[in-house]
């Protein structure tokens, strides 16, 4: 373990930190909040102190990191950046438990969007701007901007990617990891860009666009009204649900469609199986809603912004789902699970995998039927090789143990199966919203403290797709110096 | 596809079904019940007619059963055997609708015990006698039972006794297959036949002691009173007990006993795993509910009966565990996928697969950190093969598919997550009561036909493991007739 780089790296990223609160310092100042602006500037103080002097006097031999110092550096950036992340809401006042502030600043970077806060219009409007932010950050991934950033953080680079981007198999677009990392930056700014935009013309503010396009982005679903997004125009809750799906799909395939390559895009199918479970999930939820509303727009309109929230894993609501039929509610339970494409801002256990699970149960079937031969499974027009499947597979069983794990600790609060289960599934899929006591008209406050600090251990394995946080706490890793 | 030996062979066993008819028609005269003699022996005649029919009169060419033969066997005569068992609850009029005797007999044949009785102690001795004897008949196989009994029902009947066994490797005692199946049902045989004495010691009658017996060995779960086994003595709930983990245990197990390699057995690292679960469950659900009865021999004993009953997949009760705190409800959620070992009469997913899935998460995260190398899962002292492993990460897949399609159509109910979710789990894993309105206390009454439908397909697929009734529907199955 090159453990001296990995300290060093974390000490820039919390310096880049300071950088960032320097943003929503800028929107106190804006709306005379000097409260808050006290709050922040004292935050980077924290910052710079803390990040500074790992920075500059964390003298590594060498500036290797391996698969397993990639993963570890993801695990201890994200705890730091949400450690330190938590200062303003904390200093300020505005939530002054500081496991309160963390699952809060946990909820923002892994872009679940989960809050504790029952009253989210009393905040200032720049701790409401700051825990917009973090989604914008944490959904691209904050190791991938450093990279894109910084002229050689490291050599191997890749390592940090393929931990800190979700999805089965991390393609590069081009030769160096870094190029490939600003290319992700440029294409995910411009789709910022384009969002605001088309949210100032629907007549929101510019504090108001921005929050909702940092929270649609990185699929969050931080909002700054406590009915979400419901009191906004249709208009507006339309271009957010086309937002959501398509901040759900492969950033992939938006470079091809840069790269001039825009038919290899649209031969992809995880996009297609995606674009399938959303319009089909759409017209059995709208179905079995129309009862209620007895209006087919609105139908049309409540069933696909949900859909959209729930599996792009956004978690912004217009309707309070809790109130649905049990069928409309299984089918976003089940979209919580799938969540959106690989290589998307959203959480959960993404479409690839599911269509190469769905593969190899066919295939496993055909072996046994018609003889011991092993077929080739082809995904998105390549062959798929074993050691990719087999990480596949295993990615699901450990997922759902890590599920259980939860659901199991979380079973010591008195709130009842659907809360709970709904609850770390939520958390988990870096959705936001639950049923029952965590639906999209209540909060977590209810949870107690043990059960929050679960909650953000849940929502950081789901953000980081559990393999960092594993490594972390493995005692292999630890076992053996050699640096 | 040998359509004709597969027909011929479900002809045989519905004949066979008609002689197994005789039992309960002996109770029936045993205690004067004229009505369901009557039923029984109009049920031998349709049986005798169908069947024999079948069998006499389908002339294949060969005799020859390969893998797929012998899945589609497997699932038409587990489907034939419920449609006939049915009739004598129908024909007496005490089950008046055939969905629900269906429903009925498919939960007993499948060791399920989920019963659409609200009233369980207005039916007759001899049809009580009956239900309970479809577990019996169910929990080893009525294939293997065929098997066991016919001289030479086919070539290659190894592929029936893969299709019917549970558990992701079958394994013969001995090189031949039919000796085997012989085997296992001497061991079956033996083991009943004490449980049966020690319930008789206990002050049970004879009855009573075969009819409990009978629902312990196959870990069904049919009661003859409305409090399944809360009213009988504390030497009878901890006899149940203690068979019920008995009978959750492979069978492989005991023949190596009777082989005299006992110390193979104990060996056996399924065998350890399981007994680790079951007491470190029933010491965590003691720890749980102590507060609730304040009476430590009480709590140790209900918390051991309820974990036992769900682990094994029985489904007895002796408390209404509806009412524990939510932490103990999970757990036993939690035990109602896992189930016990395989080669038991239990169901779930077994006890080795989780051991081998638990262990190619370690070798993936292994693998992934250092080096690309395969490395080898050695499980009960033998290297297990990848096709296996695939098998085992596949089905754990088909699986959860499987599972969420029934969770998913049970949602149409007006019943809340709670209920469907555990009455999927618990109709799909074999055990028989659920949560909420189909708890301990409850019954399955309240489901529509339809979902009642789907049930009866979640408990053949449980039972049999899924890939049967797969090849069943599989247009592949039937497209390319050879023969």
């Amino acid at each position: 373990m090159n453990t001296k780089m990995v300290l060093k790296t974390v000490g820039q990223i919390l310096v880049l930190e300071a950088g960032l609160f320097v943003l929503p310092g800028a929107v106190a100042v804006y709306y005379r909040e000097w409260g808050c602006l006290f709050s922040f500037l004292l935050s980077i103080a924290v910052a710079v102190a803390v990040g500074g002097g790992l920075a500059l006097f964390v003298r590594p031999k060498n500036r290797v990191i391996y698969a397993k110092e990639g993963f570890v550096l993801v695990a201890l950036a994200w705890l730091a950046l949400s450690a330190v992340g938590a200062l303003p809401f904390v200093i300020s006042r505005e939530i002054p438990s500081y496991v309160d502030a963390f699952f809060e600043t946990v909820s923002g970077f892994t872009t679940t969007g989960a809050s504790i806060l029952n009253d989210v219009e009393a905040m200032s409007k720049s701790l409401l701007f700051w825990r917009s932010f973090t989604h914008w950050i944490g959904g691209m991934g904050i190791l991938v901007f450093v990279m894109a950033l910084m002229p050689s953080m490291s050599d191997r680079p890749i390592h940090i990617m393929r931990a800190e981007m979700p999805g089965p198999i991390v393609g590069k677009f081009v030769p160096k990891a870094k190029d490939t990392a600003k290319i992700l930056y440029l294409i995910y700014i411009a789709l910022t860009l384009a969002e605001a935009v088309m949210l100032l013309a629907g007549g929101m503010s510019t504090f108001e666009a921005l929050v909702h396009t940092f929270a649609t982005a990185g699929t969050g679903g931080f909002g700054i009204l406590s009915d979400s997004v419901a009191s906004y125009s249709p208009y507006i809750q339309w271009v957010i649900t086309i937002f959501m799906v398509i901040f759900g799909i492969n950033f992939n395939l938006f470079y091809l469609i840069f790269a001039r390559k825009a038919r290899a895009a649209f031969h992809s199918a995880e996009l297609w199986t995606y674009f399938a479970i959303v319009v089909g999930s759409v017209t059995a939820i709208t179905v079995n809603i129309y009862p209620i509303y007895q209006n087919l727009e609105q139908a049309i309109r409540l069933s696909a912004f949900q859909f959209a929230s729930i599996i792009s894993t956004t978690g912004f609501a217009t309707a309070n789902f809790d109130t649905w039929p049990d069928f409309s509610k299984a089918i976003l339970l089940l979209a919580m699970f799938i969540g959106a494409c690989a290589g998307s801002t959203a959480g959960g256990l993404k479409v690839s995998r599911v269509v190469l699970t769905v593969k190899m149960v066919k295939r496993e079937l055909q072996r046994l039927l018609h003889s011991r031969s092993v077929g080739v499974i082809r995904f998105e027009g390549k062959q798929v090789d074993e050691a990719t499947l087999n990480s596949v597979s295993s990615y699901l069983a450990v997922y759902l143990l890590c599920f259980v794990l939860i659901f199991l600790l979380l079973c010591l609060e008195p709130f009842g199966f659907t809360t709970n289960f709904s609850a770390a599934a939520s958390c988990f899929n870096n959705i936001g919203p639950g049923f029952g006591a965590v639906g999209p008209a209540s909060s977590y406050a209810c949870y107690s403290v043990g059960s929050k600090l679960v909650l953000s251990v849940a929502m950081l394995l789901g953000r980081l797709e559990i393999l960092p946080l594993l490594v972390l706490v493995s005692p292999s890793t630890w076992s053996k110096k050699r640096f």
